[in-house]
């Protein structure tokens, strides 16, 4: 750490940014002063604005500056598909990868009554009443497949049951690239007894 | 890159910190917005002034946001050792392994001609006028073990003997912990021409 009050509490600031600790955030300090004290300026001004202005989507929960966000405003995203995930990052991963054209609800967590997580702070009070005024004909569960998750999976399946509403769960297996010797037992376990016919 | 436009700025402006590419610019993004605005304004704050105030040290040219760094400023420090370096990050890692308790000069750069970077550009004048107003009694060289830094330390070496001061350059050779077998041939080398006699 410097001796120089500005530039430690500098160091000390960097150092709430994920995954970086003492030495990264001297390095990133030292790089903005010396190198780009203009990016360093402009990073300042669009934290304060993002962190003051970036709000929930009314509709679908995922992060806006806006009232709905530009998926929810998209008169071209279909409406009749639903995907369901846990957090913004899964909706981010899913656009990325994917050419799915629907829409999101993002839960913001998963359930978990331990930590007194339970349906209502997930929104899914909104979701049914979604789900009840504008079904979707499809619902597709992209929740993470962990044991949290997994309960998540099973309460949206119940409450998409109800309103009859034809639910899919994203598949889960062997990742394409990976090797079955490198494969974990447990996935490996499920990707035996999921196993589909081959026409 | 998300399509919401405040958030993909701000993912784009964490891309000015060093080692920061759009996956992880994604992350710490999302990271601050669900997880810690506070610290993320106080960030925001911290950066604007830091990129505003801090400036170089009179004496040392290190970085400070005082007129003189703590170190300069710091009359317990010994003025008889002035350590010359090329960096502020240098200053950081001695001051962190080191007992040193002399003083500092910096560089921020190395000789390179082909660059532009004569004399003139390292505040060698500078330099030369404080060797010459108030000289110390050992000069410590230590620059980095590169072409440059070496062409730097024999430039140094000759300012220095003008003055009549003793003059010593930091020791290179095979790293503490690391093994002769995984050393790299010019070190080794090196190492091996300037053995030391053993009492």
């Amino acid at each position: 750490m410097s001796s120089e009050p500005l530039l430690s509490q500098l160091i000390e600031s960097l150092r709430c940014l994920p995954g970086v600790g003492p030495k990264t955030a001297q390095r990133m300090a030292l790089h903005l002063l010396e190198r780009n004290r203009e990016g360093g300026l402009q990073l300042s001004a669009v934290l304060v604005e993002a962190m003051q202005k970036i709000g929930r989507c009314k509709q679908c929960r995922d992060l806006t500056e806006l009232e709905l966000c530009s998926i929810c405003a998209n008169p071209g995203r279909d409406q009749t598909l639903l995907c369901v995930v846990e957090s913004p990052v899964d909706v981010l991963a899913i656009e990325q990868a994917t050419a799915f054209r629907g829409r999101y609800f993002v839960l913001l967590g998963r359930l978990s009554p331990l930590d007194g997580i339970g349906p209502a702070e997930l929104g899914l009070d909104q979701l049914a009443k979604r789900l009840e005024a504008n079904p979707p004909e499809e619902m597709i569960i992209a929740t993470n497949p962990t044991v949290e998750g997994e309960a998540t999976s099973y309460y949206l399946q119940r409450m998409a049951g109800k309103h009859g509403i034809r639910v899919t769960r994203i598949s889960h297996g062997v990742p394409l690239g990976g090797e079955l010797e490198y494969t974990d037992q447990s996935t490996l376990a499920h990707a035996f007894g999921s196993r589909q016919l081959v026409d």
